[in-house]
């Protein structure tokens, strides 16, 4: 989902424009973004942004597809026996915010859901793939989305606290100690029985 | 902090530009919200902005302001013996986000924080200066800053997918259910030993 064009030029140009996409997106705005201002920021000739994305919402969905690695990090996590998986989810999400490249690409998806919904709806998207794929295929339905949900509680606001306000004591500790932590109520959100 | 003007006709005056632009930081960005507009969507002239707030930074502080039940609420949660405090830190929060004028003051104000440096800094007080007064004052202060920035993730992420995202179950529950399903959360932050 990173524009019409193949892998090399095209590719590069399409990733350039996405990255200044999500820049414009997370600091200005969705709104006040112009298709015109973001291919001058990612030096490219405003047609180039309507022949690989159609155009403004097209755009939108190339910056709300979040990084390949998150997917594959949340997968793993959802691998491990259920008594580890709740530390393996913290770790796993720690992991790609911890890592500059994806962090970006995240807290864009954070920013912009925050205001456009467009956005937010893909962000419920990426919440039901995600973070429900962590929690037991063995539960009914119903207690599998509330755990899901609970769960997506503790995360968000740690990455709320953490990455994007920085603020508190859990912006200053290492990722180590936020694991040990945070380990505890998601594992209590994953396995343990609710009121 | 509404403005210079006393209560009454310049008290209403300084309130409606306050709401104006609480609405435009929270919906088109702190950047893009000219005075002019503010001053516009209130029905003023442009020119008692400037009488009453000075100039952005004035209004920003203004906007930044939380609600005056919001620091009572959780007065009196933080005056609960520790072992129901939790619970009743909880009910708090609750019970500023449904209703109505509040939420729409504090969703504005971590919508501002989260693009708006001078807001975030505002948002940072307010942490130290609330949710703080929660954690027990019998505990040294590196635990109670500790504990407390614990207890804000959960109440944000909480707040994040209720009330800004609106997404998962969290979203959908009964206050009584959320306050049942947290609690917990927040008294094993508030109370338990921690790693």
């Amino acid at each position: 989902m990173t524009g019409r064009g193949p892998r090399g030029e095209r590719g590069e140009q399409a990733d350039r424009i996405i990255a200044a996409a999500r820049r414009s997106f997370a600091t200005r705005g969705y709104a006040a973004t112009s298709l015109r201002s973001v291919a001058q920021e990612a030096g490219v000739d405003p047609g180039l942004v309507h022949y690989y994305f159609r155009g403004k919402t097209g755009l939108l969905e190339a910056v709300m597809e979040p990084p390949e690695a998150f997917g594959a990090a949340v997968a793993t996590a959802a691998e491990q026996p259920l008594p580890e998986r709740g530390r393996a989810f913290v770790q796993a999400a720690l992991q790609m915010w911890e890592d500059t490249a994806s962090a970006e690409v995240l807290r864009s998806i954070i920013l912009t859901a925050a205001q456009e919904p467009a956005a937010l709806q893909r962000l419920r998207q990426l919440f039901t793939e995600l973070v429900l794929a962590v929690v037991s295929h063995d539960l009914p339905d119903s207690e599998r989305t509330l755990r899901a949900s609970l769960i997506a509680t503790q995360i968000d606001g740690m990455v709320m606290n953490r990455y994007i306000w920085r603020v508190g004591d859990i912006a200053a500790l290492p990722a180590d100690a936020v694991t040990d932590l945070l380990a505890p109520t998601i594992q209590h959100y994953l396995a343990d029985p609710l009121p």
